[in-house]
């Protein structure tokens, strides 16, 4: 498949690489089709690895991710175009941290709306899915590096672009159980959850963590 | 021991009533010191149990409880007074839930903030631990409601009052994992994990269900 990915920081770097890894075409894109980072990381991905513009990425893709820091989604996304985007899985994984006031970061959009909302509403013809956002990069793709069973999310107004992005999850990140929280809206759990995500990972000292939900 | 349960709702009942099935002797409060529903508790819970106002009850714990409503929490304190309180721990169990905008709730305090804080800003000669406010009433005093080992967090500035309430949580209510998140602060974290509480138990279809964090 081809997949655009949009962001050359960590998070781009560790979804992009994975999915090249597993065979697909994947382009990688910066507000500049010449990004250093981009650049690096393709001459070190390798055959189907491949750098340009938000633009050139979004309409690259069949399936986008949105990897970019949250607080520049939005610009980075209105660069890439909603023409571009039209009728494609965008999958969301950003946070809307705001580290401006230091740290810990508070949230820039929480409590009675989310990035992901914000996003959906910018672009109504995009099936948007919030994923991924309550785990660090590494243990994105490779849930392994947490011992045993934990869970991820998916929430979004599209079942099919859900489905579609489970399946993705599981079979292509290796996450056994996915839970569906149900629509857009409950982005606004999984990303409040940053709130205590960061504050596990002051007490654990390490970010290969994750929750189990059990009941 | 002689611990003060403030709220007479259901997290109340569920605390008190724990409380005494253990032996001590607990006094619910409430707005009014002949609260029906904290008579009929008192009548049912039987010997160790008793009622009174939010000061009498607040005077009578060596250690205090609010389960009260989040919205009335810091009034209910107020009524209870500082002076009761000054020395003691609190062990905030309550959410700051606005249900007022409808369903689901939101928060009407989070992010750069907590009840928790604003409780420990206006009583600052008591010590606040934030405790079990991530789990459903009958879960907190039952932790084998839901299968296997999970985690609850504290939350406070002072590590003995912490240390206490860890020992409460694992001896009297049967936890056997408390994690400790920091200061009063990161109550940000297990307040605003609310929204995705919210959404589990939408996704799930039980309020027994908790999460356990694997590392």
């Amino acid at each position: 498949m081809k997949f655009g990915v949009l962001g050359s920081g960590m998070v781009g770097q560790a979804i992009a690489g994975k999915l090249v890894s597993l065979g697909h075409q994947v382009k990688m894109g910066s507000r500049s089709a010449t990004n250093e980072k981009a650049a690096a990381w393709v001459k070190s991905a390798g055959k189907g690895a491949s750098q340009g513009t938000f633009a050139d990425a979004a309409g690259f893709g069949e399936i986008v991710f949105n990897c970019t820091a949250g607080a520049g989604s939005l610009d980075a996304l209105q660069a890439a175009g909603a023409q571009k985007l039209t009728g494609k899985i965008l999958v969301d994984v950003a946070n809307p941290l705001d580290f401006s006031h230091g740290m810990p970061p508070t949230l820039f959009i929480s409590n009675d709306d989310s990035l992901a909302e914000r996003i959906q509403a910018a672009f109504p013809e995009t099936k948007v899915v919030k994923a991924l956002n309550t785990v660090n990069a590494n243990v994105m793709v490779n849930p392994g590096r947490v011992p045993g069973e934990t869970d991820v999310f998916v929430s979004g107004n599209d079942a099919g672009a859900k489905a579609q992005v489970t399946r993705i999850l599981k079979d292509e990140f290796g996450w056994t159980s996915v839970i569906d929280l149900g629509d857009v809206k409950a982005a606004r759990g999984t990303e409040s959850y940053l709130h205590l995500w960061l504050r596990l990972l002051g007490a654990l000292k390490t970010a290969d963590f994750n929750v189990k939900v059990v009941h």
